[in-house]
């Protein structure tokens, strides 16, 4: 592997827009079509599906408004983000919007609800007393996926919601916006879709992989459409709308980096009171063809080397839209999925950061691969990656490691792993942890996010990214190689004791409703200790054993094992019992999802006695879970 | 084998009562335990699991009454059936109830409604004007399983459900009511339990196995309880009822054998009219424990002979409450089976008939069984059991064969089979279909289903069981043993081309609706043409292969494959998508049970064009199944 032809891989697919679903799209999809098969590959093929994508229209471009009493618009948000030097002749830039917005002009007075999380929503209306119906919401950016900002906008009454990149979120201390440092200009805004899934992937499709002679739900149908307009700004636009908004003064806590007051509204302050804000959205629902490229090297023992196992290359499309591509190719393969496919190992976002390599999937075994590739930091010559690792990022509290990390959602890997039960995981380099405060990383899904950031800022070497490679493949080679396969479920063990400790911890913050309601989570230690004495003894008689192909089909099988046929309460495609994002957040994967939604409800209940009910159900179906899973390590076949 | 032993086992277990849940039940199954354990099996245990059953309270016995103005009880139903001979004696007899009736005691006018189907009351409503609710509903055996009539009963509104045997549907043409013959006599009723669970197992823990921690749901969120009083009755007490009824008179194909006019009601003719009919349900649930006995034969090259596969024996309990011990079972082991299982044989009810010996699962090869096992009939020595069936049943319609059923469900193996997609058959004697016009046989579930029913006239000389033992066995030998497994994808595609044919037929008889809403069966028929040469392909390729571990594994899975994790529409635990009983009908397997229905919904729906729309939408589902079936063949492990 070298550094400079991962340059050149990263300049070639970078220089053009390639929206999913445009011609671009097509052409790159070609394009790796073509380079895969001069690798070597057996065969490569565009696989396609008709989803539902959304695009700004052309002709009428999407903005806020502030009007006056006459309707007069007295302030327009921007049309598009200034284009960063050497992107100017660049044609099919595609300006900010909220891919799945319905169209539509709602105007009213603005209402300022924080990231908009539940809990704020909770907090608006509980300790401020404010009722958003009929009002539109700005909301900054970051801390949970912006899905289920918009999700809770609506289940609040709002009839329009409005996403803004606070400094305080995308900014990170002493560095310049792009193009002189990393973070976010003010121009710049935070491009997504608005959806909320729960991994149903194409909305009209849901559970179905979307082909031509697939039925197709009406929009109105449509799996987590949200139903009312969404559009997103920077902090320059943001601004204007914030500065005169009058009502109650918000909590510490509520207030970000801009010279405003943050004050919630509803509405501006008497000066203005006659103002209000419109929303101006007419970007279209459309279903559009996509293309994954999928390329394989057969397994087997042939002429020449080949590995062990089948390797599957997969260049997803329309990831940006909902993971569509990755998860529609998983609906159309999911029964050979199931019974064949041993991990999967996820390859978005290389790097995010300059701190640590960081890697997740609790029981792939990691060590291995780092102690023979070197770090790419300067003065670290003669380190390992994984030295390097695990001096940056210490799994203090449990144990002397470098840390692992649960997967969450919000990639490719989702239908593998949270829906189909692969072991899945993924690495990459993110920031620190520790002293970086910002959300993601700060030019995250604006036009600055190009080639020049990362040859200037993030990896002028192409070093690191080597790195990512060097562990990702290394991953693969092992997994598909290596007689044994390289996953320990003593490891799986140890996490899941960990997470058992930490849910129970959560519940015990309330010990008189436990006591009241007799929740005990008794079931759910024992069903933890036996799958860890069932992991010991699998992997002791495992050293005895010359049945190679069965115990692997008991490994391979583990994480299916974990897989509830019925899925998390409401989120039939959100099926892994032990990890999954929390109803409330995309973005963070949860340990025991299941138990922590129920205690997440316990806040905001109106019924506690009906609640903690679903808290002891979510503790008994875990604790059944685990159980099973033991059962297939120690059950001989 | 020998027919003496048999004889000698049913005579042991057949003596006294064991309802599930009683004393006597788990001496029984400490009885098999012992009996398993000598005859070999490697271990033997008894499974326990706690799940709702239902039982008649002791001091308030049910009964239904007619009562007059007064409200005085003019007339009583019998509390139990007249004992048959040599069993007068014998304690906890249970009189006959349905289980899981709620209490309760209604009092109304009674209206006829035929077999309680759900076009006897689509037909009732609309071609008779009348409506009942707030009406008690009386309704004859027969037809579809009894849970449906109920379901049917509460939806149209009625306040209770009173279900006789009537003569047309329980006694044979020159057979005299037992103790002479084997007709049900007039003081004998069916028992049953009332349940609609399509396949929940225990309905205060879908989904989960029944065990000392898990969560149960309040009654009133169980799955398929009954919400108004149920009661059966035999044909004199009908007669009482039935025989002064008024209102209009009934179609023709509504009378029975009764010598009653068979009027539709409501109520009573004038003379009666200020009679009316309460029902008495005093019947209790209780979460009791019921014990599986599940025995092992190892599967291993070990010393001394050994299948190469693992058998598993399995004496269910509680199965006439709901198939509860089968399904809390498969809960429990779901995870084991589903990557595991090559096959399961049910083995209940061996004789219900003295016709064939008929087989139930369209892919498991079932020709070399039988010639090898002689024709146990008077006048066929020499002649195989298979060539007996050929004659007996030929399947003339398609082909010179003998006819293998379709698996529909009202026994054990459907959990198995519905909900996990694993490879299922059963093998019995049972009537001639073509002659005999009784529903299932005639004692069916009364207290005269005896030990010497069987041996005066079903199977004198134990031979017709003995013969049914062998071809159990023998699947069960060859499943175990042979290298290769029985199993024939080529026999899947004949049977799939056949459904497809039959499905398209049932919806082209609406020619103008399917081209008003664009329905059409190609995708179904393209995806049926390529799973037939995927599945030639693949036995075809098969000679010349030695990984037979791969090839089993696709065989195994192949049932699998048509297994939707999302269920049936509304029926998230019926998932096969090729065999599963209709919404209407437990008691009938239907082919693409999804279609099937989506098409009956025609018949009664007030909004067609939605209604084609959901046969649409079935039309994709099972295409993409029956695609998705074939990848699994074709593709290489």
């Amino acid at each position: 592997m070298k550094a400079s032809n991962i340059r050149e891989h990263l300049r070639k697919f970078t220089r053009l827009p390639h929206l999913a679903g445009t011609k671009q799209n097509l052409v790159y999809a070609e394009q790796i079509r073509e380079e895969w098969l001069s690798f070597g590959l057996d065969s490569v093929e565009l696989v396609p599906y008709d989803v539902l994508l959304s695009y700004p229209n052309k002709s009428q471009p999407n903005y806020i408004s502030i009007v006056d009493q006459l309707g007069n618009e007295v302030f327009n948000t921007s049309l598009a983000e200034p284009v960063p030097d050497g992107y100017e002749g660049v044609a099919d830039i595609i300006p900010p919007y909220s891919a799945f917005s319905p169209k539509g002009q709602p105007e009213g007075e603005l209402v300022y609800v924080n990231y908009g999380r539940t809990e704020d929503f909770v907090q608006l209306k509980r300790e401020m007393g404010i009722n958003v119906t009929g009002k539109i919401v700005i909301v900054r950016y970051g801390k949970i996926f912006r899905g289920n900002k918009v999700k809770n906008a609506m289940l609040a009454g709002a009839k329009g919601i409005i996403m803004f990149s606070d400094p305080a979120d995308y900014s990170a201390v002493g560095v310049q916006p792009y193009p002189d440092g990393w973070n976010l200009p003010g121009g710049g805004a935070q491009r997504g879709n608005v959806l909320n899934l729960n991994g149903a992937g194409d909305p009209l499709t849901p559970g179905y992989p979307a082909k031509e002679y697939t039925y197709r739900s009406n929009l109105e149908d449509g799996v987590g459409l949200p139903k009312i307009p969404v559009h997103p700004i920077g902090y320059h636009d943001a601004m204007h709308l914030l500065k005169n908004m009058g009502g109650r003064l918000p909590p510490n806590n509520w207030k970000g980096a801009l010279n405003v007051s943050y004050s919630i509204g509803p509405g501006f302050t008497d000066t203005f009171r006659t103002q209000k804000v419109r929303m101006n959205i007419h970007t279209n629902n459309q279903v559009t063809r996509i293309y994954n490229v999928i390329g394989r090297i057969r397994g087997a023992q042939e002429p020449g080397w080949r590995p062990r196992r089948t390797i599957i290359f997969a260049s997803w499309d329309a990831e940006e839209f909902g993971l569509l591509g990755s998860t529609e190719w998983a609906e159309d393969n999911a029964k050979l999925l199931q019974e064949r496919a041993v991990a999967y190992i996820n390859a978005d976002s290389a790097i995010e950061g300059v701190c640590v390599c960081l890697c997740a999937c609790v029981w792939l075994v990691f060590r291995y691969m780092h102690t023979h590739i070197a770090s790419p930091e300067e003065g670290e010559e003669g380190v390992s990656l994984y030295d390097s690792w695990h001096k940056r990022d210490n799994w203090t509290s449990d144990r002397d490691a470098p840390r692992i990390s649960k997967l969450g959602s919000g990639s490719d890997f989702e239908a593998y792993f949270i829906r189909l039960g692969i072991a899945a995981g993924r690495a990459r380099y993110t920031k620190d942890r520790k002293t970086e405060r910002y959300s993601s990383y700060p030019v995250y899904h604006s036009v600055y996010e190009t080639f020049e950031l990362v040859e200037r800022f993030y990896d002028p070497t192409f070093r690191r990214l080597q790195a990512v490679a060097q562990v990702r493949g290394g991953l693969i080679f092992r997994l598909a190689d290596s007689q044994l396969l390289p996953l320990d479920a003593n490891e799986y063990a140890g996490s899941l004791r960990r997470y058992v400790l930490s849910i129970a911890e959560r519940a015990e913050k309330h010990p008189e409703e436990m006591k009241m309601y007799r929740v005990t989570f008794d079931a759910l230690f024992s069903a933890e200790e036996n799958f860890t004495i069932a992991a010991r003894d699998f992997h002791v008689r495992l050293q005895n054993l010359n049945r190679v192909r069965m115990v692997n089909d008991q490994l391979m099988y583990l994480e299916r094992a974990f897989i509830d046929p019925l899925g998390l309460p409401g989120r039939p495609f959100y099926r892994h019992l032990i990890f999954a994002p929390s109803s409330h957040n995309k973005y963070a994967g949860e340990s025991f999802p299941g138990i922590y939604d129920a205690l997440f409800d316990i806040e905001s209940s109106a019924n506690q006695q009906q609640a903690w009910q679903e808290v002891k159900r979510q503790i008994s179906i875990a604790a059944f879970t685990v159980h099973a899973a033991a059962m297939t390590l120690t059950q001989p076949a």
